[in-house]
């Protein structure tokens, strides 16, 4: 796979302190020509269902050949493998800790390898501390994967098994879809984890929320200010929002809330 | 216009989420060789007179040829324009909303131009989102104009009218200047939009904010911690301090709080 | 010194506004191939020790030959120095309050410089502003030495004295060390100015904080969820975490909490 030069980088670390700076120097210090990007730092802590979401549904927006780094470790130092993911002409790295179970379900053609640690030493990677595998394993290997240097096959052994999703993926069951708001936006947007496709198959569909029974709007300016409204977001799933506010505020829901579609 | 490659960015998106990074994506994807830039993300959401202030007091520190993308967007997916301004070597992209507004004003030889939106397919932009232009228009219109291989006037069409500003500018009648805090900043000093220019008419200047009378100091050193100051601040405009302090604690004023100059 | 080209940025800027990126603005219009990275914007305001504790233990995963910039400056505008750092094939870029006070007790063979004001016209830095020197004295310069047009020797003076450190640096006495809490972490970790050179001399460490005594454990993952424990972190400091929660909410302490090992 060529390379795009281009790594993101996901975590819970959120924008205190000099954490994913580190991860950048030791980066540029082994790749130089890197573009390093930070895609999300807000993921709750040690909750890599969130961290999954979010890379799987904007990966696609980076050029081929991108790396794609996620680090919510509550793991870190301890037994847990290391996966190296080649899909969809990317390559994702993450800790085997069902973080990105939800996409690799979903992705039959997916190569997934776990990190073999006697690899390390061949990559100059010795005395990693046992609380920062982010600075000290997950960025070095993306900075050689990104570089073209090495792939994945060349550190890793395939795999056909993994940590599996934390959350159980919506599906339609007597004309029914139950999903759960999955993250929230600064707006107070909130996000689900209800794939449009799904709706496909539900007519008139509608949202029901803390209470509300919404219809399905273009966009937020459809809706009279002050007022909820449902709509299939920019990145494919259905979002509550409140026209001119905020609907996480306004319907007192929070990540977890649970979201059901009906005809 | 000569490019120099860089892109600044300024929403309302906050700092959570994979918002502005999939933007950053769109525009690596075409334009490589990009440099982005955040400016800043922490505008009151949907409020698009703090963008504008932020935008036309900061893009002068930018190498000339820079492009400025601001998004902050409540009419997002409904009719509202899309402008593209050259002024002073610099581009600047944002809606119609009043967001540039004051700046446009105070250009007189500003060239704004209206995006054409029949000329979306021409740059390969085709079924934007409804929810999400900064990522599905904004970012790939910055990238091609950024490049170098498009110019405004090649995808718009000249104007001479645009929404106005939200927020009156400041003027002097008889011998006295009324003006608003338009933003603050991490330390809680108060940053009004009282430009130094209009200074000059006034012998001695005492500033007064809630219920304070303070004279112009040259910097925070200048007073006894604690103690409030106005000051001319970096940016041109008027700004009011607490020495070793918060002012925006200690007064309880925030945007929009009154603030006026008399002799 | 070979230049890396990267330039790092601590500051007490917080997240809000574009005081950052007009830096990034100018030090791109000097230095157009730079690579500015964010090190950390959440120091408290005007408390030069975390930004110096952060440096001086972030900097080594950069490449040798970059340039640290910390701006933690409450004297802006007032008579203090600017010093000029060469240490460990690094470059480091600070007011001279205490910042880099810790670091360079500790630093025998650095070579420190202060600024010549005299000096600033021969770079083309006119009428800085009295209150962000940030933007108009120090990304210049870093500018110009990160892409090695300059070095100190050329714009400062030799000088072997600056001011002190204004946290005690933890010593042994008699088999006990006495440090304090220095930084939090997103996790709600406290990390601690307590090295683990100092545990050397002393057998079985037992970490006393907040009426608690812990022992030093290996790894987050190492302790039972919820409760407390001491380790060596990663930046080779004693933390004290609490096992999936927060130490410093479940404790009750921040910065400043003494933390005392005795054996």
């Amino acid at each position: 796979m060529q390379r795009s030069g281009i790594i993101t980088i996901t975590t819970d670390f959120g924008h205190k302190g000099p954490f994913t700076a580190v991860m950048k120097g030791v980066i540029y210090s082994r790749f130089p020509a890197a573009k390093v990007i930070d895609l999300a730092h807000d993921i709750p802590p040690q909750w890599p269902p969130e961290a999954g979401f979010w890379v799987s549904r904007s990966y696609q927006y980076f050029p081929a050949g991108s790396v794609h780094l996620a680090i919510v470790d509550p793991g870190v130092g301890t037994e847990r493998d290391i996966l190296m993911v080649e899909y969809d002409h990317h390559i994702f790295i993450a800790p085997d800790n069902g973080l990105l179970g939800r996409m690799l379900d979903n992705a039959a053609d997916a190569r997934v390898f776990k990190l073999d640690p006697e690899c390390l030493r061949s990559l100059n990677i010795e005395n990693p501390s046992m609380t920062f595998h982010g600075r000290d394993i997950f960025a070095p290997i993306a900075a050689e994967i990104a570089s073209g240097r090495i792939n994945p096959v060349a550190i890793g052994t395939a795999i056909t098994e993994w940590t599996p999703a934390w959350i159980d993926e919506p599906e339609i069951h007597a004309g029914k879809i139950s999903g759960v708001v999955i993250t929230l936006d600064s707006f107070g947007n909130l996000i689900t984890n209800i794939d449009v496709a799904l709706l496909n198959a539900i007519e008139n569909p509608v949202v029901h929320v803390a209470g509300h029974e919404l219809q399905l709007l273009g966009t937020y300016g459809h809706a009279q200010p002050g007022d909820y409204l449902a709509l299939i977001n920019s990145f494919g799933v259905i979002e509550i929002a409140r026209a001119e506010g905020s609907a996480a505020e306004g319907l007192g829901a929070d990540r977890g809330a649970p979201v059901v579609v009906t005809t």
